[in-house]
């Protein structure tokens, strides 16, 4: 526990990851201090994440996503939560926030502190809005209606809209129910974090599953119907039953907007290393946060479950008047897309060319176990590193399921800012079942070298 | 391809991983030099970590674990490849090695410089002989006996000597093979490079499918008849009808002896960070050669595959006349044991005590994906850690066969001379199939922190 400090009283807007993981780091460094979380829905502390899986059918049960209970977080954490209460402003001069109670009636709270882990939501163009046929997969309520919908009956045809992370596990998904999916996207490859040679290989395993592509269609529009959908894309027109829209998500952060706070990118909140925003009073924590590329200090958005819930101790610990710090991220991200597994940190080609770097890139397939031991598969290294130094900038990685977790190892390599001669001094684990001698990562960096 | 330099001949003694990597590396840089290699006996470049999966029978034949033939060395690398020559003495002064051939006679080779890659040989007691029903396994040859012992017909029941990574691979073949399996070890708990705790989950496992362990049993004897085998162990008899000394290696390093290079930690050869012998004109890597602990900088004598091949490939570079190093070792290593998968890497809590480390050690007990995804399993992690500055110093794993090769992360984060708090700061990849939102590795990090 942190030594002794003026009692105060903490609100965090937001009761998923980030503001949760505050509150309850608040509420165990100061139990004696007021921690008000104000959440908009009834879910709290739910994994987003795993979403895709329960309407897959893989997760039999919605509940089984919620981490922890709102009694848990009343009872055993002594947090004063309250669900369906929506902040709808916020005062610095006052320190205050206003809420809209789903149940009638409006709330105003005072805090000393306050900490918003508003999250992130689904984008949705202009010409669209969803219904009863057109989704969006945001929250555990939504997770449930996309469910009952792809289960309905009648329901055979789906087309998910944005070939994200979270496009690709939702195409999964639906194809897994047996629907005929289709993946309208509207660059030939997927997600610009994805190198083509990577992307390419995506493309394989969903057509593979058979997933239908419709690439290079940008969304021209959606007309909705009481027996269906038509989707306009790429100048052709597709009928389905039901469409998930999955374009990427932008940043909750109105309400900061509205109490005068500095926003960056993509409309993201601007914060320090130690979550703190323009105003002394306020923090911001998780996907409605502004991040920052470790490998050149840029303000990125990057809306991921360990970024939120890192910030939010963080944040946690701040408020209650102890010392840390969150120095950023490298995007490191992973996900399977049927047999296939992806993983990708740091910097693209492009951002380290972007950003002054003058990057090589190399792409090397080796098996990711030994080449005589049974089960294993090719498994594809792409390393981004700097000709002038040798420095790893960045790396990528498709293969088997049990092949990708090592992207860690790059994420830790960059991170620390090792040169590919560093990589190769690695004494990195090596047995038939798990790897070749030379792990996937050594023999990347070994034939990366011969290119400097 | 290096600069030019003065035409020599380089002598190799053993064809194995250091032997050949080094002679490989040499003609690559050097085309135009002459490179012999000796070695005693029919194989070349095979994957001995492969032998317990052809004993067991997961791999169909012998030949699989070649990796590179003898023909391929002749012709594609121009490699004087000498099989079944046996080199019996080294003379510095007049650079010559002889050999004893297969075929009968003699030969004297001379050198400008040479390399000892004359590896490890399983280590047997004084009052043991090997023979029909007492076997070793250290190169193909001995790998197929092994194989035909262990299906031959009345074969049922086998002892395996010694509990060491060889020993925990044998007793999962011979069991597999549905031989009743016994594993004694002089000790209560296994190699010494486990902790007790991690240790004891592999017992579990090991006694779950079936194998019999004979622990804290000292080998006394072992009495051969045409019709089985006693095992004298801790005061006990064990009727078997075959047993697999594994009882730990010991360097090759008589002929480095007799040739006056000195000697080091059990024996081995010891070398610089460039391979570099006592004799300016004598190189040697791989098992024979003893290594150095990257964390307290100890020699260490540390018989691992990535080892050998890396030093090969080093030895071989600085022969050709090219700036190239070894630093060390973590001692990283992995195994399967049945369905349980383990692995370590840097310094136990004893070993960081005897380097003057103020160690503490933690075990955290967590899942190997996302508590509500299907298949993960329960994964240990445990962390040496110095009290002082929260360094890591080593860490051990123990779980599910797709979780236990983040030890890799712990393998950078070790090399690094990462704290607690920067491995708290990293960012790993999460996904529910793939990891907990807090992946293990952070977590333990997290866990450990508080001990200090």
């Amino acid at each position: 526990m942190a030594a002794e400090a003026k009692k105060k009283r903490i609100v965090v807007v937001g009761g998923d990851a980030a503001g949760m993981s505050a509150a309850s780091q608040v509420k165990r460094q100061r139990p004696d201090w007021e921690v008000v979380v104000l959440e908009q829905g009834d879910y709290v502390s739910y994994a987003a994440c795993g979403m895709p899986y329960y309407v897959e059918g893989r997760i039999a049960e919605l509940d089984e996503l919620v981490e922890i209970t709102p009694r848990a977080f009343r009872e055993k954490r002594g947090i004063d939560l309250r669900l369906r209460h929506r902040a709808v402003a916020v005062d610095p001069g006052r320190r205050t926030v206003t809420c809209e109670l789903a149940a009638g009636g409006r709330e105003e709270i005072g805090y000393d502190d306050l900490l918003l882990a508003t999250g992130a939501r689904p984008l949705v163009p202009d010409q669209v809005t969803p219904g009863k046929r057109v989704l969006t997969i945001n929250n555990l309520a939504e997770a449930q209606r996309v469910r009952q919908q792809a289960t309905a009956a009648g329901v055979r045809r789906v087309a998910v809209i944005g070939g994200g992370l979270i496009g690709l596990e939702m195409s999964e998904a639906f194809a897994t129910l047996g629907l005929a999916t289709t993946l309208v996207h509207r660059r030939e490859h997927l997600a610009r974090l994805l190198a083509p040679a990577i992307s390419s290989l995506v493309k394989e395993e969903l057509q593979r599953q058979g997933v239908e592509l419709c690439f290079g269609a940008a969304l021209e529009g959606i007309e909705s119907r009481a027996d269906g959908v038509t989707v306009l894309a790429g100048g052709r027109r597709l009928e389905v039953d039901l469409v998930l829209l999955a374009l990427g998500v932008v940043p909750n952060s109105e309400l900061a907007a509205a109490a005068g706070l500095e926003l960056g990118v993509r409309g993201a909140i601007v914060v320090d290393d130690h979550l703190r925003t323009s105003d002394p009073h306020i923090y911001a924590a998780g996907d409605c946060a502004q991040g920052r590329m470790l490998v050149d200090g840029r303000p990125i958005f990057t809306p991921l479950a360990l970024k939120a819930n890192r910030e939010g101790m963080t944040a946690g610990l701040v408020m209650a008047g102890l010392e840390a710090s969150c120095p950023g991220t490298l995007g490191t991200a992973i996900a399977k897309v049927f047999d296939l597994g992806i993983a990708r940190t740091g910097l693209t080609l492009e951002e380290a060319a972007a950003a002054g770097f003058q990057p090589v890139q190399n792409l090397i397939t080796t098996r990711s176990r030994a080449r005589y031991y049974p089960g294993g598969g090719p498994v594809h290294v792409l390393v981004v590193a700097d000709r002038r130094d040798g420095r790893v900038l960045g790396a990528q990685l498709a293969g088997p399921l049990d092949a990708v977790k090592r992207i860690d190892t790059f994420a830790v390599i960059i991170q620390q800012g090792l040169t590919l001669d560093q990589v190769l001094e690695l004494d990195l684990a090596y047995a038939p079942p798990f790897s070749p001698v030379w792990d996937p990562v050594l023999l990347a960096a070994r034939v990366t070298r011969k290119q400097l």
